[in-house]
């Protein structure tokens, strides 16, 4: 048997965050249908599946951690591994997101939609505004293409944008789903909010490790 | 020179978790009190050393890399440097919550309370169990008290009593406060429970360091 070389861990590394991404999309892609379409099973699914996600980190942390360890790299390698570490956690705190949107879905009563039919129009929108920024980040780490990374910027204001449109409609003289309602919808919006956010870190991180700064210095 | 040991890192990382946690635990601290005295100077204050707490998870991260790859340490010290890069991690994470309670109280408009009347005294209470958690989570990071940690269920258990008081209060009949108030008080509830189970993890990678197991595991 040969020994694993750097190179090969490097790989590796790349394989398993390619790996994990499209997870954690799906994972948000089906708990925001769950909540669109009232479908408390695959909320449970989402909410079921998400120790795999939290599997997929450690794996990548251990690897990260053996290859350290064993072949001791420096700069643009060192680098590499530091990133997929970083990768590896932000994309966990992807699919916990996805996880509590799921959550809130499965917790709803039988007899209650867990979004107020007032806020469901946004929440089509926000939601598909979502998972593209999440699509998008996942696609920066599998091809390292810095330029798409800059174009997250953008597609984040409109996620900044449609998280403020659902505050308004709450706090506006309109609603009138009540208290509960205003609160999970308020917790979802926040959950939304911050998945994408972490998406735009995802690739923020990616755009360190090929150029060593941020998508700000990335000249276009 | 002498060149640093394996241990010199070691007690370095230690020292540097050590130096962290308070950090975190005053955050809260003082974003509790700025909620619960109207204090927006301090909110910001707040908000504004979040930075210093993301520079010492850096720092952390920095020397627990170069720790791995210059000493490739195994078993126990290789436990120890993964335990460090972990709870920085974590620590950062409660440094954010703490901030999020801050920019809550910052954001308030001049003329209002950022926590409704109705909610004051629950939020006495929740916030002093969650600070309580947190010190003693610091204390078992310091310590190494495996005991302390376990004692930390049975306190979170406190801290959950405490949210649903929260929620119940915004949900019975007797909330007058009305949705906006209702949304920032669920918010800032749901910042509360995250830090202190923040802070639990943070206990249960220590128990992983010195023991190889969780808190469950550890007889008592």
């Amino acid at each position: 048997m040969r020994r694993e070389t750097l190179d090969d861990n490097l790989t590796q590394l790349q394989a398993m965050l390619d790996e994990m991404a499209p997870l954690v999309v799906t994972a948000f892609r089906n708990a925001s249908t769950a909540l669109l379409e009232d479908r408390r099973r695959l909320a449970q699914q989402v909410v079921a599946r998400d120790p795999i996600i939290d599997g997929h980190r450690a794996a990548i942390e251990l690897l990260a951690v053996e290859t350290m360890a064993v072949h001791q790299p420096v700069v643009g390698p060192l680098r590499s591994v530091v990133t997929a570490l970083r990768c590896s956690q932000v994309l966990e705190r992807m699919g916990d997101l996805a996880r509590h949107v799921a959550e809130v879905v499965a917790r709803a009563p039988e007899d209650a939609h867990p979004l107020p039919d007032q806020a469901h129009p946004l929440f089509v929108t926000y939601g598909a505004r979502v998972a593209d920024v999440a699509e998008k980040a996942a696609s920066v780490l599998r091809t390292r293409n810095v330029v798409l990374a800059v174009e997250l910027d953008a597609d984040d204001d409109l996620v900044d944008a449609a998280h403020r449109e659902v505050f308004e409609l709450m706090f506006g003289p309109d609603w009138t789903a009540g208290v509960p309602a205003a609160v999970d919808t308020a917790l979802l919006a926040r959950f939304y909010e911050r998945y994408a956010d972490q998406a735009v870190r995802l690739a923020e991180h990616v755009v360190y490790a090929v150029t060593g700064g941020t998508p700000d210095q990335v000249p276009i």
